[in-house]
């Protein structure tokens, strides 16, 4: 190799491979295909919402001054003239001192200026309806464009559309959107020792946890996961499969054994592409130092560590957040006993939640590296920064979930 | 209609749907197709994991007690036998006072019953290394079933799979899964007011929001949903409707115009169905009060408001925990100020979070019936129980998020 490189702290990783990764192509989808993807560019509104003066009561459409002064014993008498129904023009002409019926969401009509909720009237007679309190000018009404102003931003580029947004949008009339593409991945795990999961392992082998792992991470980060078949420690047939992933994806994720030897093939493999470049080799975080982020041509490639619990919390802490996709929901928590952290080093813990005393208790899990079945109890990790040595029981921590 | 029903709160209304609704069918998938489903059974473990005792460190396979006093000053000198291979079975046979090179995940030689880290070796020649750091017996390894035995129950049926669950049932060889089928669910927004989305609406309509918001919440559930026609207040075109929704989904999911005269017209053809009982009309929750659900022969139609931010917040509330899917998350948040609530009722308020002196701050998103920008800057919602009049200005409350 003979190339000297510093060790990153993952920060610097992250801003690595985001500075060297190009964004992804946008598409246009409709509506109905909308719901958790990531919007490629800003929008805005197109119209007034609402489009009319609106009820939002079921009751009478009244000239607010008509009911001034009115109460349980001396209630305002006013003419009834008819009501308005939904979906239709009010076109209804009121004078001073009458009313009609308004469902909620019925427009409101010309003369009227508010609402009396069906609650505070009587229906006397036909033509008479009693008013047992007075609204204000407006009240009980929503204005034309109170809701979205034409020409207004609704969502800025990169936001993450949710139901509610759908429901915005739709309410817009907007029928599609353009959204990034989402990423597609290839995996590609490395290493004699590596069989695949339907497989007994001899004594010596282990299965192939992270092409599984990694591609459910990647899917709920709205990317599109491909795995290859599995690839043992050779230059050449390793060379093949990294062609092969590279020109299927945007992006390679390779996981390898752990040993120095296999990384250093995975290495050697990479740098050995004409326009390659070693962004990485090396983060500064506890688990997870063996990982590595190489560019080559306009795509690139990460090496995860070969440990499965290390190699997904890489992917959370590192990946995750650098191909732009939804962000991990941080919480607050309190810690349940003292953790020990070596200054120096970003350690990260995964943690099980559970509920002490109405608080939510982050409680780590620890565990010999490779204990898959720790990372299977987790709900979230917490980080302990480098400058720190530590976190005292009971402390407030923030617990990225997962 | 001439039904007497008492308002149930929104916990009974949960309940009823339930109760009565029959659990969906449950369907064999890969594991690469398991990610975000649900276990519909337990799942025991296959076998110990890991198969065998392997080193957690890059180092030196030994006896713990030929390391013993060792230190920097006095390292102790051991015979160097070999090196365990990555993938392959540690026949190597050692005798006491000797060691051999054993990567992380290498398999421990019989003989051996601890790993020193390379940090605190030195290999002094061919057939020599100085260990300058005692180990205690089977440190740095991890013990063969350790992480998990044979026959353990690894998840409970109901359990949601995440990429850690993956990897936990990739590293036991599991390649297949009972989950439960996603739902079918039909969705159909009844209204003379109503158009369809890619209409402008005339002064009085309004366009169908609902069928594309709670689509979208649907499929967050891990739910299938399938949009039908709109469809106006007309008895027999609605029982049509009804009658073909039923039979093409597990479940129906109408949403009315606001008006009380669609919401009758409803419940009537719902109610004409031969096998039909009415399970509840109306909940003591706002927003939402409007809300039925109808048993019909094995299937049922739940009836929400029309109003889109109703008609969301009571899927959110109601419909989701109901139908034992994903459950929303829950976190911990002060409010951030004096919020007041009727009592006899539950009230359930869309909050923002923001972070504010590295606090969690839920603020309250107040605003009229219908205002869809509102709940579009939400990120949650909180819960005033019946029994309180309100919630004080920095209280701790729980937010459940959507």
């Amino acid at each position: 190799m003979g190339e000297f490189l510093k060790v990153f702290s993952f920060q610097e990783a992250v801003q690595g491979i985001k500075d060297n990764f190009a964004q992804p192509h946008m598409e246009k989808v409709n509506l109905d295909q909308a719901n958790q993807r990531i919007l490629a560019e800003e929008v805005l509104s197109p119209e007034d919402v609402p489009a009319f003066n609106r009820s939002v009561v079921d009751g009478y459409a009244v000239r607010a001054e008509d009911t001034f002064g009115s109460s349980e014993s001396l209630p305002a008498y006013l003419g009834f003239v008819g009501e308005v129904i939904m979906g239709q023009a009010a076109d209804l002409e009121l004078l001073p001192e009458q009313c009609c019926w308004i469902p909620t969401g019925g427009m409101l009509p010309a003369a009227c200026n508010a609402a009396v909720m069906v609650e505070y009237t009587e229906k006397l007679s036909d033509d008479t309806v009693l008013i047992y309190k007075p609204v204000g000018p407006w009240e009980n009404i929503m204005l034309e464009g109170e809701d979205v102003k034409k020409g207004q931003i609704i969502f800025s580029a990169g936001h993450l559309i949710r139901p509610q947004d759908i429901g915005l949008l739709a309410s817009l009339g907007i029928t599609s959107l353009n959204v990034f593409k989402p990423l597609k991945v290839g995996l590609l795990s490395t290493g004699d020792e590596i069989i695949n999961i339907d497989k007994k392992p001899l004594t010596g082998q282990v299965r192939d946890v992270n092409s599984f792992a990694i591609a459910a991470a990647l899917e709920n980060c709205g990317a599109i996961p491909r795995n290859y078949p599995l690839v043992g420690d050779d230059f050449n047939i390793l060379k093949q499969a990294v062609e092969r992933g590279l020109s299927e994806n945007d992006l390679l994720i390779m996981s390898g054994g752990s040993s120095v030897g296999v990384m250093d093939v995975s290495l050697d493999v990479l740098l050995s592409f004409p326009e390659s470049r070693l962004i990485f080799h090396g983060i500064a975080l506890k688990p997870g130092k063996p990982t590595m982020a190489v560019k080559i041509g306009d795509k690139m490639v990460i090496g995860l560590p070969g440990h499965p619990v290390s190699a997904l919390m890489v992917f959370y802490i590192v990946c995750s957040p650098a191909l732009r996709q939804k962000p991990l929901l941080t919480i607050d928590a309190r810690i349940k006993f003292n953790l020990a952290s070596q200054s120096g080093r970003d350690d990260f813990v995964p943690v099980k939640l559970i509920e002490e005393n109405e608080e939510i208790i982050a409680v780590p899990l620890l565990g010999k590296s490779g204990l898959m079945s720790i990372l299977s109890m987790a709900n979230g990790y917490i980080h302990i920064p480098y400058e720190k040595q530590g976190v005292k029981a009971g402390a407030k921590i923030k617990v990225c979930l997962f």
